[in-house]
Formats: C-alpha cells, structure tokens, sequence
C-alpha cells in the first residue's frame, strides 16, 4: 500500500500552477512608481514564479533528513519479500481447520520456525509449524494461531473453531508490491521517510543541491559585531539573522559582508554574488534612507519587479533579478526583515529546493485584545501565545527585542472589521 | 523591555517540580510482572526524573540555532545605546513647541543628522536639526517632527502644534537597559533570538552540549542495510530511524550495530555505550520474541523502572539505568519504534538538554471516521490530516510504509466514548 500520491502536491503538479504565470511574463513587471506596491500573495507569486529549482547531487540516506527528493522512488522488489507470521504461534492450512465447525480437528507439529534466515520449510495437509513473530510462513501455510489460543499436546494441536485464510500473516508483498510508488519526487523527507528507503533498500538518494544564498548587509550606521559601536553605530545582526534562518530553512547561506551605502561598492559585491549564488538577500538597502540603492543597483544590473509589499507594518522589500538570480532587499530593521524572512523568503528557499508542499504550522488561539483592520493594507501583527490565548505584542519596529517576544503572526484582511478580545484567530506559527 | 520570564518555565522552575520526584526515589521502582504497565504520563515523568543534564560549553553564537542557553543573558550596556529617530524629519525640544497651540513658532535649522558615527550636537531653544532615521538625536532633543508634516523655507521650520516629547524616537535604553535579563538559562535559540543576542554584542554562548545517544539494534532476522536481504531476513531500519530522529532534535546519536538476539553480545555492547554516551536506546529487544533480554541486560547491569507502557497499540518498552546513564528498548517494529520516539525519547532528549519548554506543535481538526476507545489503555492512533480533517490510518504495526503514511497522532483516553465523525479532536503532529 504506497502513500496517496493525489493527497500531495508533487513537482509535477506544481510546476503546472506555473506554465500560466511563465508564459505571461508581462505578468510580472517592473514597478516604477516609488510608493507602488504589491500585495503579499502577489509578491510570493512573483518569488515563486521566477525562482529557480536547485541542481541534484546523491548522497546517503543517512545524510537526507530534511533534504528533498529529485526522483520518483518505486518500490525495487516486493517488501518484506516472504510472507511473515505477525504473532508468536503455529502456521497452518487454513482449509484443513474447515471442518472445526462440527468438531474440533488435530494437526501435527512437524517443527518449529524461527525468525531470521530459515530453510524453505514446506506444510503438507494435516501438519502446523510453531512460527515466531515475524519468522517466515512455510510454503503451503496460510494463517497463523495465537499461541495463547492454542490447545497443544506433545507434537499434536488440537483446532476448535474454523481458521479463515490470511490471519496473523503478512503477505510477502503487502507493505510494498515491486514497482509500486513510494515517494514522488518532491517530497521532504523526515526521519521515518529515512527508514522506509532504507527499508526498500535505497541507501542512496537522488535529491535537491541545498541553494546558495548570498547575504549582503547595507547600512551607514553599521560596525561588524565583533566591534564595540561608538555612540551612533549599531552593531550589524540582520547577516546573522538571514543566515540562521537559512540555514534552518536547509539553504547554504554565504556572507558577503557589510557596504556603507557606497552604491558603487554594493554594485560589484551584488554582481559577484550573482556569480556564486542560486539568490542574493540584502538588508538594508531598501529602506527609504538608503535612498533605494538596493533597487537602483538591481536595476542597472538586471530587473526590478517590485520595491514594495502592502502589508503593514514593514512595506520596504524590493524583488529583483539578475540573469537568473533572484535578489531580495530586505528592510534594515531586524525584527522587520524576520517578517518578510517568514513570509516571502522561505517561499523563495522553498521553490529553489523544490519543496512546495512543506508545511507552515497555524493553531487557532483567542485574542487578548482587539486588533484594527487598515483600509488599504493587510496587516500581520506578532502575537505571543500563553495557555492558548495570543496576546498581541506592538512595539516599534526599529526595536530589536519584538524579535524574541513573539510565537507567530496574525494576519488581518485590508478593509475587514478587525478582530475583537476573545475572537478565534488564526496564528502562523514562526 | 525585556522577554517577560515569567511566561516561560526556566531551568529552576522546571527543576522544582522534579525536586519531589527525586526525594522519592521508590516513586520509580522496578516493575517485576511481564504483565505490568505503566501510563504514558508515568513513563514520560520517570524519564524525566532520571535523564540527567548535558554539560556546558562555549561556542559561536552563529552555531547556537537550536541549542539551549546555559547560562542567563543580561543586557551589558544600554541598547541602542543614545537616543535615535524612527523617521526623516526634525529633531527639536518638545517645550519650544508649548506655544504653538496659539500661534505658529519658528525653529532655526542648524545642521543636519545622517545616521552612523556623528559628532555630539547641541540643541539650543529655538533650534532644529534635520535628521534621518536611525540618527543620533542632538543633545537636548527630545522629540522629532515627520519630513512630511514639517513646513520648512530655508533654514527656517514652521511648527503649527505643538509637540509632545518622546515623539518619533527610541530612547538610549528603550531596547535593552544595562543588567536587564534578555534571555532566561533553559531558552532554546531560534533565528531570531540569534540576532537579538548579536545586538547586544553576545558573539558566544554558553550552552548545554549535545547529548550523545548510543544506538543498539537487535533482531535475529536483521541484516545491515546494505546487504541485500535472504528469504527470511529484513534489512535493518531502526537504527537510521533513531538516528535521524535524535539529530533533528539535536543530539548525536552514535550507531553501536546489530546484535542478532544474543544476551552477552548485548551485555558488552550495553556496557560499553554506558561508558561512553549520555543515554543509550536498544530497538528490538523488548518484543516478546526476543524474550526480553534487553530487560533482562539492564536488570544485570543496573536496575529497570519498567517493561512496558500501558498504551495501544505498542506497549513493549523498557526503561532503565545503568550508573547514571538512561537506557530505553524500544519495540522492534518501525512503526511502534517512531511512535515511542515521538511519545517518550523526545522527553529524554529534551530533559538532557536542559529544554524543558520545547513546543509540540498541535492542531484542532474533525475526524472523518470513528475512533473507539480501548477500556484499558489510551490508545494512540496515527491520521493523516487533509483539507483541515483528520482521517485515521490503520494498519498492521509490523508494516513499514505506516511510517510515511501519518501526518501525526490522536488519543484516545482509555474508558473514554471514543470520538464520531465530526468530532473535533486534537492531533500532535510529528
């Protein structure tokens, strides 16, 4: 019995969500205006529409947790290979125990089963052979008796009652038939996906290269954080951010360092990434005060799609391309970029990986307090969750404290009416 | 405003409830019958008061993703450290603006702000700075006009109202105050919490190590995965299974190989990992078949606590000490060893981890079948979740493929109705 493949996305299916948007390329176009902007689900259909999937590499089972699949795994022989007893008792014929009905019917014991490599042992009519959980049925036999069940004396078991075919057995092909699908392509695997290929015997796997992401830093106020800042600088933390959730996120994150506002300088660091990297994410850059240099620069070297997402509070996020790189500028503050990490860069990290069903945990919570709709603008406001109720946490986003005082978001509709104290709501889960 | 600690259970909090756990120490005693169980809820609690914490070490706080603190974070200075502005504008003295409700008032614009290193200006009354986000405000500002509303002509600002004090900027310890706690002893680092530790110049941690988890797998039918299997014989799973499972939660699980059901081979395997890992986990050796010599092992090297947990469908696991070290046998078939690794391992993990806050994810969803309870034991049966509605998986446990077939689980407690179609039940997800 393989896992329902129509109950999952494949990569297949997926990409067919696409064939629309790629062949409508003015579909995703350059945004000129400075306070235009897109919508969130606009700006994630532009991510995942332009973002390419990762080369494959094999590598060893042991080593794929987390990774995804690049091949369809079809079952390469019948598992568990021979028919199993699933209980500790005797193998039997079960048509010889039809007559059980009217009285009870002797079987002789001819030997004993245990499991591991064992001879072919062959049941003629008449006989029973005492098996083990999980040892091999004899050729002939088709059904085991519960050894609690059983009336045995000497080498002679005595059947009360009729035994049906198929009882206490595992058919030599009942967990997986030769040539059957295990897992399509595009699937995440997680430890217990490990064990069912090395059950089948794939010690290998065929899966997606871990993307590459370039991270570069912008911000006149900046000092490495290994520095002590003087009064006026901060320490730079958004590559370290960036690279943590990457990672997570199962990418290779590589940093490229800090530029001061020099466009000049963050034009050839942007063009060397785009050399070494699968995508480029800059921080900083996209805020009004660094005059859009983020844009500016994608811009020179490639095209911009957009320079903003309505969403409140954090709308600053320039989405770009250079060839085939995708760049994303992020806003400077930190507790701003982990928003559009969250909501627009995982979509990136998981459209190159190929992973489009990965899932975002939500839990639905009761509000603490009433949360105001924007007229024009969705707005996702952080909430700590106590004892199944999510309070919501507000703050200035220039601090970097909300980073670490909140379990998700709450997303609320432009032009809703808000949600009130004690209100169900539903919480994307960081 | 720091991370509010008392939402959280730190270390000595966790330790507390323990305290009585540990005076009892005949609370945990070994349960000699074959037949005797003990609920989960117990099996978790007699984990836990046994797993014993990893010890510290110092590393890279871009490491630290995953690892919990050992130590508490204080705020080593005033964070950000001087008074900044939140926006483009004009940083001006509050008071000067008293009379605007009267009149319009004039402020002199005497030089300007970018943000980064700047030398420490004065505010004289009567006078502005103009000012960029993240800018140092002037000694002597209190407050900050938005670009937007200012009126400005020359070097001259007209202000029309007047002007609270604390408006648009983040004070020199808003963030983080010198001494203040940021991160309790216990707290489990996220991407995020790495940048809030950046930020206030924390590029070490010290954190609890990784526990290291000897791995045993016994069977007399198991054959290394690799090899291609006889009739008869099964490749060997439960050790890849393990090992992905305690790497994800983040420990190093170290593989000591098969044993094909012999009691002294065992003993010296067992043994040895007691000298060398934190806790060591045997798969197999509890099923009846093997006679439970895994039990009887650790009953000679140390002492059991119990045989078997009083839950459907996998009761088969043994817990024991050997010195200080743990020592947990799981059932040997795949699927019930997952479910014990999710239901109890976790447990042991995060108690030697010192995590005792970790979250498991949960979610609400209908049941689209019936679900019968079991009179004497909570049983626990495995969904999958489409479409928000939970749909039970049944099947033989000796089958594989179970495995990959479940998105989480349900219980059922024991002498409960059960649950109907329809029924909204709560599912742990893997």
């Amino acid at each position: 019995m393989p896992i329902p493949w129509t109950m999952y996305q494949t990569e297949t299916r997926w990409a067919d969500q696409f064939v629309l948007v790629k062949s409508e390329p003015n579909q995703a176009k350059r945004v000129n205006s400075d306070t235009e902007t897109v919508p969130l689900e606009e700006a994630v259909r532009i991510v995942r529409s332009i973002a390419h999937k990762t080369g494959t590499e094999t590598i060893p089972v042991d080593e794929a947790d987390g990774r995804t699949l690049s091949e369809s795994i079809f079952a390469p022989d019948d598992i568990p290979g021979f028919d199993r007893a699933t209980v500790n008792g005797y193998a039997i014929i079960s048509s010889d125990t039809i007559d059980a009905q009217i009285r009870p019917i002797n079987l002789t014991i001819v030997g004993s089963i245990t499991k591991g490599l064992s001879k072919n042992h062959e049941l003629s009519p008449g006989q029973a052979f005492s098996i083990q959980t999980g040892g091999k049925l004899p050729a002939g036999a088709d059904s085991v008796i519960l050894e609690e069940d059983s009336i045995v004396q000497g080498d002679v078991i005595s059947i009360q009652h009729p035994v049906p075919p198929d009882v206490h057995i595992i058919r030599r092909d009942e967990d997986f038939k030769k040539g059957e699908p295990v897992y399509p392509a595009g699937w995440i695997l997680r430890p217990q996906d490990i064990a069912v290929l090395v059950s089948i015997g794939r010690i290998r796997v065929k899966v997606r290269k871990k993307p590459i992401i370039g991270i570069i830093s912008t911000g006149r106020e900046l000092v490495p954080s290994e520095s002590i800042p003087k009064s006026g600088e901060v320490r730079e933390v958004n590559s370290y951010l960036v690279t943590a959730f990457c990672k997570r996120q199962g990418a290779i994150p590589v940093r490229y360092g800090i530029i001061r506002d020099d466009a000049e300088e963050l034009t050839r660091l942007i063009e060397q990434a785009s050399q070494e990297c699968d995508a480029i994410i800059v921080s900083g850059g996209s805020s009004r005060d660094e005059h859009d240099i983020t844009a500016q620069v994608i811009h020179k070297l490639g095209k911009v799609y957009t320079e903003g997402i309505s969403f409140a509070p954090e709308k600053r996020t320039t989405i770009g391309q250079i060839d085939s790189v995708l760049v994303i500028g992020l806003p400077g503050h930190p507790s701003a970029t982990f928003m559009v990490l969250t909501l627009v860069v995982i979509h990136l990290l998981q459209a190159m990986k190929g992973s489009p069903n990965q899932q975002v945990y939500r839990k639905y919570v009761r509000l603490t307090d009433t949360l105001h709709a924007s007229k024009d603008s969705d707005r996702y406001i952080r909430v700590t969750i106590t004892d199944d109720k999510a309070t919501p946490v507000f703050g200035k986003s220039g601090l970097i404290h909300m980073l670490s005082q909140s379990d998700g978001i709450v997303k609320i509709p432009a032009g809703s009416k808000g949600y009130n104290v004690g209100d169900r709501v539903e919480v994307m889960i960081w």
